[in-house]
C-alpha cells in the first residue's frame, strides 16, 4: 500500500497499460461461441447475484433520506442520484463501460476524461451487436421500477444512518438488474441470426406486437420465475447447524424465515425483469435492418 | 435522472444537509442495548455477505492484470490499489466511514474534501469504543492476505479482460471481511465492561498470550467454521428446479458442484478471519487502560 499524492497521473499511464494488454489479447470468445443456451446458461447465473443483491441491500433499512428529492441548482436531485453518478463516472474510467453488457444510468458523466475512447479497442467481448440496435435501453424503467415499485417491498420503513452504505448497495443492485435486462439485446441478435425469416415481416411491418408473441414462452418464463422463488428461499434462510434451518424458525415463530421474501424475488421477475427484457428484444429487433 | 453540470456543489449542499438530519436524529442503539449476544447475531449475519462476496467475485477469473505491480513515480503500484484508493475517497465524501464500523485500507485518502470532520457529529453509532484502544487495526495483513493466500485458492487462472468488474468484487469482499474482522473492536470492549477485573491484570502485565487464551473459546469457533462451511455450500450450490442440487450435480458428472468450494470459506475463517479478529481484540484490549 504506497503512499503517494492523489493526482489524476495513475489514470493517464493505466490508459496506457490497457492500451498495450488490450492490442496483445486474445479473442476470449468468439461469435459462433455464444448460443441461445451460453446465453441461458449466464442468464440463470445472473440470478443468484440478483437475489444476492436484494439480500444485502435489506441488511439496511428504507433510509429514506438517501431518496428524498432536494433542489440542486434548478434541478430535483437527490442523494442516491449523485452517488450514483459520481461512481458510474469514476467506474467508467477504469474501464467499466468498455464490456458491452454493462450500460451506465448516467451515460452523460461516463466519458472516460483523460483517455480518448478510441484508445480502448472495445473487443473484450465479440461485436455480435448490430450497432443501431444495440442502443435499446430501458435503464430509466429500470431505475424508476426499482425505487418506486420493488425497494418499498423488502425493506423496512426505517433509518440507520447508513446513507452511503445504502445506496452502494441499490447501485449493485441496479447494475444487476441493468445488466440481466439488457442482455435482451444479445438474446434478439442470437434469435434473429439464427432464423430471420421468423422476424423479418414484423420487424419490416414495425409490428411490436406479433414481435413481442414471437419472443415469448410461456413454460420457460414460468420456470424462471419459479427458479428465483427457489434461490431466493435458499439464499436467504438463516441457516444455523440444525438440520431443516426453514422449520426451526417457523417452530421457533421467528417473525421472518427469509431475509428477503420469496414472493418479492418471483414478483420482480414475474412483473419487471422478463417483461423488460422482452421490451428491450422487441426495441432490438426494431431496429436491426437499419 | 436531471441533468446538470458534474461539480463539487452537490457534496457543499449534502453537507449541510447531512448536519441538519444528524442534529435531528435520535440514537438508534443505546450502548446498554449492545450485549455479546447482538454483537454475535450480527457477525453470524456477516458470515452470509463475505460467503456472497467470495460468491460474486468467483464470477470472474483471477485477471492477473488488475495484480500485476507497475511503478507510478517512484512507487510501486497496481489497478486494484489505484482503484480501492479513488472508490474510498469518493465513498468518504458520501459519509462511509463515519460509522465506525467501517475502515478505509487507505485512510490517507479519505478525508472528507469538502465538508471539514467536524460538521459530521458521529452518533450513528453509540460511541462505545475507547478513544486510544479504537485504533486497533490489521487492514494491511486483510489485505496481503486476500490477495496473497485467498484470491488464488478460489478463481480461475484465466483472464476475460472485466478488470473494473474484478476490482470492484475485491473491494466488495475486502469491505465485508474489514468489517467482521474490526468487529473484535466492539466484542473487546463489550468484554471487558462486563468482566474488567478478569482482563485489567493481564493489561497491565501486557501480556498477549494471557489475553489471547482469556479470549479463545474453541468450541465457539468450531462451530463458526462449520456453519461457515453449511454457508457456503447452500449459497454456492447451483439451484435448479429439481429436488436435490447437489445430488444431481454429483450424478451429472459436473465438475465443480459449488461456485465456490466449501473449504475454501472455512479455511478462510479458521486460518484468517478468527485469528485476525482475535488478534484485534488483544490489541485493543492492551490499549484499553490508556
Amino acid at each position: 500500500m504506497a503512499s503517494m499524492t492523489h493526482s489524476s497521473l495513475p489514470l493517464v499511464f493505466l490508459c496506457s497499460l490497457f492500451y498495450v494488454i488490450f492490442s496483445s489479447f486474445c479473442y476470449c470468445k468468439s461469435v459462433s461461441s455464444i448460443t441461445i443456451d451460453s446465453l441461458r446458461a449466464s442468464l440463470e447465473n445472473q440470478e443468484d447475484f440478483i437475489v444476492f443483491s436484494l439480500i444485502e441491500r435489506a441488511r439496511y433499512p428504507y433510509n429514506s433520506f438517501a431518496y428524498d428529492p432536494f433542489f440542486l441548482g434548478n434541478q430535483n436531485c437527490s442523494f442516491v442520484e449523485l452517488f450514483v453518478r459520481e461512481t458510474e463516472a469514476m467506474e467508467a474510467k477504469f474501464g467499466r463501460y468498455q464490456n458491452p453488457e454493462e450500460l451506465p444510468f448516467f451515460p452523460d458523466y461516463t466519458q472516460p476524461q483523460l483517455a480518448p475512447p478510441h484508445k480502448f479497442p472495445n473487443f473484450i467481448l465479440p461485436k455480435i451487436l448490430h450497432p443501431p440496435a444495440a442502443s435499446a435501453n430501458v435503464s430509466r424503467r429500470i431505475w424508476d421500477m426499482y425505487f418506486n415499485d420493488l425497494l418499498p417491498l423488502f425493506t423496512k420503513k426505517a433509518d440507520d444512518g447508513n446513507y452511503q452504505q445504502t445506496v452502494a448497495s441499490d447501485l449493485i443492485c441496479l447494475q444487476a438488474l441493468s445488466r440481466r435486462i439488457h442482455s435482451g439485446r444479445f438474446v434478439a441478435e442470437i434469435k434473429f441470426r439464427d432464423s430471420p425469416q421468423n422476424y423479418i415481416p414484423a420487424i419490416q411491418a414495425k409490428d411490436s406486437e406479433t414481435l413481442m408473441k414471437l419472443l415469448t414462452f410461456t413454460s420457460v418464463e414460468e420456470a424462471v420465475v419459479k427458479r428465483v422463488f427457489k434461490k431466493a428461499e435458499i439464499f436467504g434462510q438463516n441457516v444455523n447447524l440444525g438440520k431443516n434451518n426453514v422449520k426451526e424458525a417457523e417452530d421457533k415463530g421467528i417473525e421472518s424465515k427469509y431475509k428477503v421474501e420469496p414472493s418479492v424475488a418471483s414478483k420482480l421477475y414475474q412483473e419487471w425483469v422478463i417483461p423488460f427484457t422482452k421490451q428491450v428484444e422487441v426495441d432490438y429487433l426494431l431496429r436491426r435492418l437499419i
